[in-house]
């Protein structure tokens, strides 16, 4: 069965001179697979000049001309860009044309797009964010992002649910290890609704491994960490602003005069090797979850590889059905909870 | 005029093996100060064997027998623990006896004694937590950093003024630039807690820069970046975490073989540069703000050198007055408010 994916072709900083030979790098290697690419067809054509013919049969391209911007108030997105290229993507999979889609485009207008189209699961309050980091054993999948900045104590236990359900089905994790991100280890750090949420982790069927701290995220030590999207996106940029700080130190020291330049041409390996361990083009790709259908979200900086990895992971998520499980896994608590 | 500073011996991971050598390093570089040495008399003495005479007579030791524990609950340290070095430090304080206290005990046990013993001053609503972390160019100062997990828009303007007065005055900057930290920069994003704090830093007489996202708090256009406790902390240990990864990633990268084991030999002083930058001890020692009276927490694990920065940071706000600045600025406001 070949499977649809719709693409938001105007999305992100570069829109289809990054969307379109994305599209197509990944199709050359992966069958079964075709893409919608949703947008202004003229510029979708001309970066679809290079495909091959293998390629060519496997891509839809459906005009739109209305575009969401990077600023457009997630309301206004909304009610009156019924006609975007993140729209369109969005009702695709909603009426079956695609069973995801994906977007660099604004989060905040895709966030509220997908909820109003797809819908939640019964049962699921409200829908999060969710991507993989770099750590010192692999990675570690962090959710809420950012669509939630005010969270209950059952939302974090939510998140938990469906973070270890997305976890379990696409990295085939058994029992995937959860914690809760606190400003402290011991049971009495935090606020009410950090306590609560503790109680009810505990009390839950999920693996639970307790708190961590900030500086533990990057330990490898649990697969999914649980916090309320303020706080996720504070670490998750923080982490990024990091990286970037010390990448600049380097080049800054390696430029310091005549020997180090030479010293730093000697250690470009190194160097790649690093870069390479932090790359976050590999883990390019946020999933929305807890809607009724696929969306995943790239970073709107993404280059060509870090949107094909986003595509990729749309794949991985219909591949492996992960909606119909979060499904289920909710409805499966509520009852045993009712 | 000598200025008096009294130090838990006791505190942190090493106790007087770390904070004794580290006050003797300082007196001997620093004149019209002493310290009070607060803890076991024993071990105190132990490592106060190789001061010179000039440094001798400027300390002076204190003997408790009782000690914090790091996993004391804040409440079981401030009820029980009357005679331990970390309270009677803060006593010492209250009494007029030193004019700072140092500690690398417990963080929430100072800040529960300190609050308790030094008082905030009249419409202070909390202290706060402020250190300076590393930027691209110098350093920001970030607060709060874990004492207020639940903070009103209110109180994250009283944070703004009085982390504005502690930069003016220890860093000598006339208007420090003053930011929010949020989750887009976008004046929709957050949630209403900073929304509305956005409004009052607006009408404030802060140099109020707006809002920034958790990468932008190392691009170092800002001096201060208010937060709640919760997101400080997380921002603060995230950064750790993600500094630490990447020195772990070089070390592995350059001991793969024995070329990439020679080209970090050739690149070391590349990497004690970038070390240097990025070093957490150099900007070792937080101030608790808004209280009457100066208290610095130094890291737990923080070693000799980190220690002494903490020991210098009590210096500088003491010689700088800056609780008093802090309470004229805050009256000042009041007044403008009432």
């Amino acid at each position: 069965m070949v499977n649809s994916i719709a693409i938001d072709a105007m999305g992100g900083d570069f829109g289809p001179e990054v969307t379109v030979p994305a599209a197509l790098s990944v199709l050359e290697t992966t069958q079964q697979l075709k893409f919608v690419l949703i947008g202004d067809q003229d510029q979708i054509h001309q970066h679809l000049k290079k495909a091959g013919p293998s390629s060519s049969s496997r891509i839809e391209v459906y005009h739109t001309s209305e575009v969401v911007e990077m600023d457009d108030p997630p309301v206004h997105a909304l009610r009156r860009k019924k006609n975007s290229s993140l729209r369109v993507a969005v009702d695709l999979v909603k009426d079956g044309t695609a069973k995801a889609c994906v977007s660099a485009g604004n989060t905040g207008a895709l966030m509220a797009i997908s909820h109003f189209v797809l819908r939640t699961f019964p049962g699921i309050h409200r829908p999060a964010i969710i991507s993989p980091i770099p750590t010192l054993s692999g990675h570690v999948s962090l959710l809420d992002l950012g669509a939630n900045v005010d969270c209950s104590s059952q939302d974090l236990l939510q998140f938990g649910i469906m973070g270890s359900t997305f976890v379990k089905f696409t990295e085939h994790i058994e029992n995937p290890r959860v914690a809760l991100l606190n400003i402290g280890v011991e049971a009495i750090k935090g606020n009410q609704i950090i306590k609560k949420a503790a109680a009810l982790f505990q009390s839950s069927e999920l693996n639970y491994q307790g708190f961590v701290e900030g500086d533990a995220i990057f330990d490898g030590n649990v697969d999914v960490i649980v916090c309320d999207g303020f706080a996720g996106n504070v670490a998750l940029k923080a982490s990024e602003g990091v990286s970037k700080f010390i990448q600049h130190a380097l080049r800054t020291e390696f430029q310091k005069n005549f020997m180090r330049k030479i010293s730093g041409l000697i250690a470009t390996p190194v160097m790649k090797g690093v870069k390479a361990r932090i790359d976050p083009r590999v883990y390019n790709g946020a999933a929305l979850i807890g809607l009724q259908g696929t969306v995943i979200k790239s970073h709107g900086g993404a280059d060509q590889l870090a949107f094909s990895y986003a595509l990729r992971k749309a794949l991985v998520e219909i591949i492996n059905d992960v909606p119909s499980h979060i499904n289920n896994r909710v409805s499966a608590t509520a009852e045993v909870t009712a």
